[in-house]
């Protein structure tokens, strides 16, 4: 069973700049965060954009669903900034029936200290390879249904967007 | 959901003495790596031990066991050491019914530059929250059926115990 | 012998607020950073402030300056930005007689990976140790004299304002 | 003026083998550090070995010596395990004479957190340009000549071998 993993950019990929004191984007760090991760999981790697979730437009994200309809695989991870994470899933969930879509992504960036990244890519990984088809978020360890989360910016985490409608309900 | 985290020691938690520089145990870093995880996952760790996986007994087996039965959780992730991990399991699966027991480790101390800890501990928590019943190993970003899973000690990584039937296959 | 550790920002202590994806002080690093270098400096630790170089001010020159000459040691270390700290040890080398002062800073910031901060630390300790009373920056492993050294900008390091004149000449 | 680095292995370069969880020897990581503290020190790097210095012999020593009397650089950096640093320091300065050799290490390895090699690395290639010809140990930041210093093995740091006599008097 193997796991396309589409990377958007996002926090997860960004690097300081040294000459100019400014983050930037070079290329993805996922390759070798699978590495540090001994991960086994069959995987295709496909870079889509660099882009900051801020930045991102409809137009991104029709190229985002177009790979996941045209992927042969059914379970996918997509890597992607944390600010419009809610607003990618539920594109997608309009438009992408019958797979498994995990998206992920990192409040510090992968290269800084201390950055979430790779728990975070461990937690979509195991996700994507088990939940029934849907359009999900992984962080924070947890998971959440694209119609029932949302960024808390203020304190910096995922939180349910429904009250008494746990997403991890089971 | 709350999820049992019981602590047993292994690879994961080992650190460098750096007046003998030999390896040791002083105490588990699961509390700072779910800190750097942003892990909100509802969590209870118990330290039951913290040994070297080699130098474990069935007595301590029995102690994991009894923890596992004795808790209120129906799902526990165990942190082992890898060389008798798959030993553990199979005890486990002959004693623990109706919970989805999880165990995970690393093959470098956390505390060391890539430990792949932080990610297996992130897909660990993951199937955890999602697989069904059972005893499973969580390596290698896969996860393994208890009565379906070895180290290759050779190559340092884990694998099904039996070709054709592949752990997750669905 | 004791050394006095004036801190006043720059990149080496800049820190990333995962809330806003931007860079901003917190406090200094620089005990953590002599903890982890088993430093054994007996050494006085004072912070005059937190500020990007490009921010600073000559009120701000003149406060370092002024630390500079009540201090009762005669060997003083200053952190600092790396874009003025050419200008700032013009300044102190106009104002301070009699000491060795050695300024020192980052490209990268401690708390991010492969950081130069530790190896400057390092480096401008025992140049501060060593060197006859004067002002001097220590960075890329080397000394300068304050009134020959220039960022190269482009390039990212430090170099001598003037050829022909090694400023580690001996 | 060029630096000769003589590597002898030591902590510095030890790394773990996640095969058998022993430490172990593969090649050093000088270099790397170097980079990482954007050293800009002309420095010709030579491996000479890469041992314990617990392991090291007499015959060991004596190529040590003879590198540091064939090289053309009068500036000598030697990598060197802690525990019998200050033998080695010794043996050297009844050899090598006119020229300014500093031996330096590290508690802990490089590749693990938490690592002084790096803040090692910066002061001793700073002592290295600027101390007058004699056999020094550079650690814990400061610098101690040949016959004046030891190892305290169960405090984990250097320090004067006699009372009344700083290292760093001047």
């Amino acid at each position: 069973m193997r796991i396309a993993l589409l990377i958007t950019g996002g926090t997860f990929d960004k690097e300081y700049n040294e000459l100019n004191g400014e983050l930037f984007f070079k290329k993805t760090h996922v390759k070798d965060m699978l590495g540090i991760g001994r991960s086994l999981v069959p995987a295709r790697i496909n870079t889509l954009m660099m882009k900051d979730s801020l930045l991102m437009t409809d137009a991104d994200r029709a190229l985002i669903a177009k790979a996941c309809l045209k992927a042969k695989e059914n379970r996918i991870v997509i890597t992607h900034g944390t600010d419009t994470m809610e607003h990618t899933a539920r594109y997608l969930a309009a438009r992408v029936a019958e797979k498994t879509v995990v998206l992920t992504g990192a409040m510090v960036p992968y290269k800084f200290g201390s950055s979430d990244g790779l728990f975070n890519l461990g937690s979509a990984l195991a996700y994507a390879q088990v939940l029934p088809a849907g359009v999900y978020v992984a962080m924070n360890g947890r998971f959440f249904e694209w119609d029932n989360v949302r960024k808390n910016r203020k304190a910096g985490f995922f939180e349910e967007r429904r009250r008494g409608k746990a997403a991890d309900k089971r």
